[in-house]
């Protein structure tokens, strides 16, 4: 397949940032060739990143993610340990069997620290996972810890920001992040923007700060959620740099842990 | 398959606006079920609707689309008929034996009055003819008539914007047009906006004119279309209203017509 058959890519790619608005476009039929970016950046802001980078902040030992609840399960069951704890969600709630849900305030230190978490949530762990296909370098963003994530973003030429959407579709508040992490690389060298690139950062252009009103955040507030709404708005609340690390050797094929500046 | 699971409709739809980023966002997976918006309206501003609403406004008696080169001369050698035109492109050039490309200027009153234009494309016509899946009510959009299109999308409740898109990825000129469309429904009524329509409307308002810079704006200058980009740009410089007509009792299945306001 030609690389102009690839959305975001018409010819040579060199200092570009592109975006995805949704894991669903790093499907099979979409995918450009392997590792063409150098680093990727994952945004799910309701909720699983946010929940990551704050857990991860807590003391949290690594992230595990899984695809699906089944996988979680029969990984938990295996391995069988107190430190072990399996989180997550569906439909933002949290599955039957499951120690904690996807909700980034019940990730505190009494509770996470020095703990491994095996995490499942509807789109950004799916998200997480396809990163790899597109950058063999995969990075998590938050609001929290957008300005530590860009410092190590910046050092890098051609950057793909992978948004986890909602089921398929683009989500308001991912692409916020994802213009905001735009604004902040531009602040610090030329990079040429993919289409989806400009118009997330026009987004966030004209939103200025985080507005938190699209569908999903809507639903999670339906659900009793306000809390996390408002928490994952904050910016810059963690200083951490959270990274997915692939494990060829090993029986976990990628973990997320606190990484160096 | 839930009406919760599509994608921007998470709860009760109405008075809403959605945009839908490309057509292939309208292939089986995340289709919602038939006829759920009132109507759709159709955008590929480089160059296929732009090129639609210009040969209907020059008068042309009708654009008949086709998704596949070989569907479109299989119609034409069957027909074999003075005026009817075997009209478009693939990758912006005119495929062999056909007698026009996409490019609008092509599509002058000498050339095209009363004569029945064949048309296939290679991101417009496929979305156009996907919009008949959401809704039975479809019209044409491009900055050239977007005012008199307005006008009538502003009678309708529940509006879909289907964006042809790059090749299955956003196009950044499309999406302007959508805010555009969006700005100027909400100052004639109240609409909610699902996620990608917020999205649209928010570049829209911070670019505030046709910023035509995005990939396949550079790829047709480069292809030598610098007047077509320039030409595509112009609001308002035409003001009919084109609609697509479904005919399930004839050898055509659709086609497009200028229609009263």
């Amino acid at each position: 397949m030609l690389l102009s058959n690839f959305p975001n890519y018409s010819y040579k790619i060199n200092n570009q940032i592109s975006v995805y608005f949704s894991h669903k476009e790093l499907n099979g039929e979409v995918l450009p060739p392997n590792f063409l970016f150098e680093v990727s950046v994952v945004i799910d802001v309701l909720r699983a990143t946010s929940t990551i980078v704050t857990a991860l902040n807590n003391g949290a030992k690594e992230i595990i993610p899984f695809e699906e609840i089944k996988e979680a399960l029969e990984f938990k069951n295996k391995i069988n340990e107190k430190n072990l704890l399996l989180c997550g969600e569906r439909g933002g709630i949290k599955p039957e069997g499951f120690e904690l849900g996807n909700s980034p305030l019940e990730f505190t230190s009494e509770i996470v620290k020095d703990k491994s978490l095996i995490l499942t949530t509807t789109n950004g762990t799916r998200a997480f996972l396809k990163a790899f296909k597109i950058s063999n370098k995969v990075y998590i963003a938050s609001f929290l810890n957008v300005s530590s994530t860009v410092e190590i973003l910046s050092k890098y030429n051609n950057i793909a920001i992978v948004c986890a959407g909602n089921n398929g579709s683009v989500s308001y508040e991912d692409t916020q992040l994802a213009g905001f992490i735009i604004e902040k690389l531009l602040s610090k060298k030329d990079y040429s923007l993919s289409d989806s690139a400009k118009i997330a950062y026009n987004l966030w252009k004209s939103l200025k700060k985080p507005d938190f009103t699209g569908e999903h955040a809507k639903k999670l507030i339906e659900l009793g959620f306000q809390k996390d709404v408002d928490y994952c708005q904050n910016i810059d609340k963690i200083s951490i740099v959270c990274e997915g690390i692939r494990q060829p050797q090993n029986l976990l094929k990628v973990k997320i842990i606190k990484t160096k500046i």
